[in-house]
């Protein structure tokens, strides 16, 4: 069959071209000099308008109709390979590239203005090109005939198969379960956060030593720092995360574990996937379900903390193992979503998943959003934000055109808690294995159940074929309860 | 003009592509971490199989058809771009693709066999994969009918324009002139380099703070360590060199400020070049005149050796300023090419220049390499050669069926000499200069007559341009006599 080999070449080649998009972002985030981003702009640009050109070309399309015409020739593994490569093609080829050229141009362009704005916390200087992506999102949804509602063709870039009409039920039942369990706590506790005056030598050695416990060698992996920071897999043996530090803060180690999560995921997909269409994470809200299994689940665990105060213990920072798994689980509820708690956090993505909704089925107008976010963070959070830039000018997302990502970071934590549960109904509590970081078995459990498939099965799916069930509330409420009745 | 301007798109790819090729090299030898060679093999096959591809494709033809049509409406930069297009564009579409990807594989399989042959230092077993690349090149060779001598073509690939019988002039000349001021030597002296046992962390700041002082600023360069030293440009303002130390040596500073040289050229080309076809160093013979100029011309200047001296006194390492310079001068025949002496070295490129020629014309066979090398060895650095290891076995360039490219090696070093003449000749000597660190003079003088051209200029014309004259041998030798009468 000469179409499939000619198609699986071309995967290859776009999977190769990926990667080396992936190098040269990892690189401009860690290594490259100032001076250099400019001309990094124009490298990058080419890289994804050639990539995307050998994607949507004709005789891709061609090939699969060759393909297609004896379909059941293929194995299971090509049958999967053809009907992702149709999709994508199909989808790819809907958007005219006049419009994804003029996307990535209000993308960098609302960036720009969007970091100005925040700086002054302005919202109306941003809302022009806030405006334009709007708009340039709308006309890319309307690209897509065979949804039931444009905002469901956005989701679909970053969740493929979850639609709007799904996430309002999911998020509707997790904020009223949320809201209700908040409202027993009487008043915002005291801020335990000072108790993690951890100096920056102390958390490089604890990010060090702990990602070393669970896995993290030199032979294939890196640990860099980064502003932000994020992971980025240039193969399956070549995986690199980042983390940030700041004086007195154990963010560092939440992140590198948040990082470990996502880049574990893409090291354990099946080897025979590598260099296909199928070799990486199926879906944004998977992968923050990975991420977020190892910071909260693994990371916050009661069991685990020891390990952590050790490994700060062994960098020079004595701490009790109570009183760090005491901040380390606090809640309290805040304005900043990058920094709330693993319980109030689901509450700021639902604000937001409620406001893109808003704007893409037109019962928001663009400029009273901050009115409507100001009133959604008093009735989700009963919190008064003060000014625009700790409030609707937060996030970079809506800045660079990205609508429809948001609910993923929800749909994560609810997937990552209903996976733990999961996992501990299979092969018992994890409680002494992890009282001595030994993670072997949640790491073998999650490429069994999770990983292996990469893109083989679509989000829901994958989820019920790791519990049995379709996404739930109800395990994250239950992981959630005892932290806010404690 | 619309071919023009879709042609010149078409070029700033190509300058992308090679850009983000020439950074995953960089992350190879740097950053990778060692697990990920397999695939970043694939990754850099793939970059490299798709820019020859656009740069090959029919459409390039019929643009430079539809530009030369009407040639005399083009500015003069446009008519360099045009002019240079068309013959990479013809030099590339005589090479059949079957070829250039037998040539790729042979060349990764040769490096294999070279590297278990060099380990046990037998030839024999290297035979047959250097049979395969000679073949190769020679059809390579036989693609091109616009030639003397066969040989010639594969000279093009390296420095375009200067074929055999030119170099033979010239190899003949300094042949001549070393052997004869090496007579002067009544024996090999005693090994001055023990006088530099420098410290690694002596040589380090001695490296760092050296360039600091020649320019290297964070904002636009990186200083990294790799098994050999090389430079990357990935931009104007984005440049990579890398050292390597080696406990009590100071190849580390000598090895810096050669990679220094070949980054100052490509850092220096006119901006307007920048994503053109012209925008990088025009030959590799030019490019060693750089990184050959600040090596000797500079580096082992004895009025610039004090500033290597303080800087090594700051790491920790007090060193006599004229011991200093008396090691780093002295002139000592020895077996391997790399760390050959400024005076002796022109010489192992003479003969590795003799060697291949006789390979390309046929009068001499592969099995006869190694008796032919020691014979060479005897004549031309009176040295006996104690194993293949240490003799024709010891440089990769061959396993990876690179002919042609160690006669630049050569010339580099006689263009260096020759422009540093020219340049003192012009500015009056540097030592005052040179004496305080001082290098902004060599550093502009450079920059206009030489980095700016880019590739408007083949390597003779660029040096005819500079100096007045076509490449010469005087100015080595004039160099190097007071180092072997000192």
């Amino acid at each position: 069959m000469p179409a499939l080999a000619t198609l699986r070449t071309r995967l290859a080649e776009l999977a190769d071209l990926d990667a080396l998009g992936g190098l040269a972002s990892w690189d401009q985030e860690t290594m490259m000099p100032p001076d250099g981003a400019s001309a990094r702009g124009h490298q990058l640009a080419s890289l994804s308008r050639l990539a995307h050109e050998r994607a949507v070309a004709d005789e891709v399309g061609e090939w699969l109709d060759d393909i297609e015409a004896d379909a059941a020739a293929l194995s299971d593994l090509d049958r999967d390979i053809v009907r992702l490569a149709r999709r994508d093609w199909d989808r790819q080829r809907r958007v005219p590239s006049e419009l994804v050229g003029e996307r990535a141009q209000a993308a960098s362009e609302g960036q720009t203005a969007w970091q100005a704005a925040r700086a002054t916390s302005d919202f109306e200087a941003f809302v022009p090109a806030l405006r334009r992506n709007v708009e340039l999102a709308r006309d890319y949804a309307a690209c897509f005939n065979d949804v039931e509602r444009p905002y469901d063709a956005l989701l679909n870039d970053y969740d493929f198969g979850v639609p709007a009409q799904r996430l309002e039920t999911v998020f509707a039942r997790l904020t009223e379960g949320l809201t209700a369990l908040l409202a027993e706590q009487s008043a915002a506790p005291a801020d335990l956060s000072a108790s993690l005056d951890v100096p920056i030598d102390a958390q490089k050695a604890a990010v060090l030593s702990t990602l070393r416990r669970i896995g993290v060698g030199d032979d294939s992996w890196r640990v860099d720092v980064s502003t932000h920071p994020f992971s980025e897999s240039l193969s399956r043996r070549d995986t690199r995360v980042t983390t940030r530090y700041e004086d007195g803060s154990l963010e560092s180690v939440v992140a590198a574990l948040h990082e470990f999560g996502h880049a574990l995921y893409e090291r354990q997909i099946a080897p025979e996937l590598e260099r296909t269409n199928l070799g990486r994470g199926t879906s944004m809200s998977v992968h923050e379900s990975q991420s977020k299994l190892w910071e909260n689940h693994v990371g916050r665990n009661r069991a685990f903390t020891p390990v952590l105060a050790a490994e700060l213990a062994a960098g020079g920072f004595p701490i009790d193992a109570e009183a760090l798994h005491a901040a380390l689980v606090q809640v309290r509820p805040s304005l900043i979503r990058v920094s709330a708690d693993q319980v109030t956090y689901p509450l700021h993505i639902a604000l937001r998943f409620e406001l893109e909704l808003a704007l893409f089925e037109n019962s928001l107008d663009i400029g009273d959003l901050p009115a409507a976010w100001n009133d959604g963070m008093r009735r989700l959070l009963g919190l008064e934000v003060p000014d625009a830039a700790s409030g609707v000018l937060q996030d970079i997302h809506w800045a660079a055109g990205a609508f429809g990502y948001f609910p993923s970071y929800g749909i994560g934590c609810l997937i990552a808690a209903q996976l733990w549960e999961q996992l501990e109904a299979d092969l018992g509590t994890q409680d002494t294995a992890l009282s001595v970081g030994d993670i072997a078995a949640i790491r073998d459990w999650l490429a069994e159940r999770v990983h292996r498939y990469g893109r083989r099965l679509d989000t829901e799916p994958l989820v019920e074929q790791a519990t049995g069930r379709g996404i739930e509330v109800e395990p994250f409420l239950r992981h959630v309860t005892p932290l806010v009745e404690a």
